[in-house]
């Protein structure tokens, strides 16, 4: 006795893990986020907002990261480290143009990959960075979430380094 | 005025990710899950625990999977869907030998990549089965969790497919 899709659609969250928290071997948080996505016009609709749910949690490591020189850097709201390192690299100083060229960048990057360029900033001059952002936006999803967490844990390190002495 | 290690490794739980929370962006979940593998013998051994966390939290999908005729096939403590699924590959009535073969293939795939060997059973015979066990044995590590990550999601499908009714 298979569910039907309009039933699926009419369920409370309780009801809708109870139903489908199974269909990911004990990771029922996958159904619980996918009931936002209701209704379900196909199972094939139900599948996919599971799947996103999955992409999310994969990404939510590099999306933490902000943006260089983006919005959060000109409102003031990065993080303290963060402001160090953009500043150290020359990246609190940049002309309009230099400005306009990196959020044109920026934006194409993130609506290729769906998360911010990251780049090491302490490793690399200004001009080093515009050229790595050029070259990694041409790079498949897949290679490129490899460089985003590669980079990842080279500032983590980088910060701890700074911050803890031996 | 840096940490010291030693400074480190005598913090609380509390103060512990207080200090040092902030190192992964926006995702002191790391420092909390690493606070476990004190004491640290260096900072590179700091950054290898924040490190190992992430990566255990990557593999969360592909390691809530079963494996392959394995212990809980065994102990009868696989879920109903799993259960189902691997009767219908003959995958419950294996002779004593391809047991052993099995058992051995399983613990290598196992040490090699960090997580129990993922195949949508109901698409392929016993036989074959084996023969993509041996095959996928001998991939590089990320190639082999983006396999893993697909065939989780080819059986996801297969069960939403089997469960509701558009």
């Amino acid at each position: 006795m298979p569910l039907t899709l309009s039933e699926v659609n009419r369920m409370t969250a309780d009801e809708f893990v109870r139903a489908l928290g199974r269909v990911f071997e004990h990771s029922p948080w996958i159904a619980e986020r996918a009931f936002a996505a209701r209704p379900f016009a196909s199972v094939g609709a139900l599948h996919a907002a599971m799947a996103e749910a999955v992409r999310r949690a994969q990404l939510m490591l590099p999306r933490a990261h902000p943006e260089l020189a983006g919005k959060q850097a000109q409102a003031g709201t990065l993080t303290r480290d963060s402001t160090a390192e953009q500043a150290a690299a020359g990246l609190g100083a940049l002309t309009p143009d230099e400005l306009r060229r990196v959020a044109e960048l920026n934006r194409r990057y993130r609506e290729k990959f769906g998360f911010p360029f990251i780049i090491a900033v302490r490793r690399h001059s200004k001009d080093r960075i515009f050229r790595e952002l050029e070259r990694r936006l041409g790079l498949a999803p897949e290679a490129e979430l490899a460089n985003g967490l590669e980079q990842v844990f080279v500032i983590t390190r980088l910060r701890l380094e700074g911050s803890i002495a031996e």
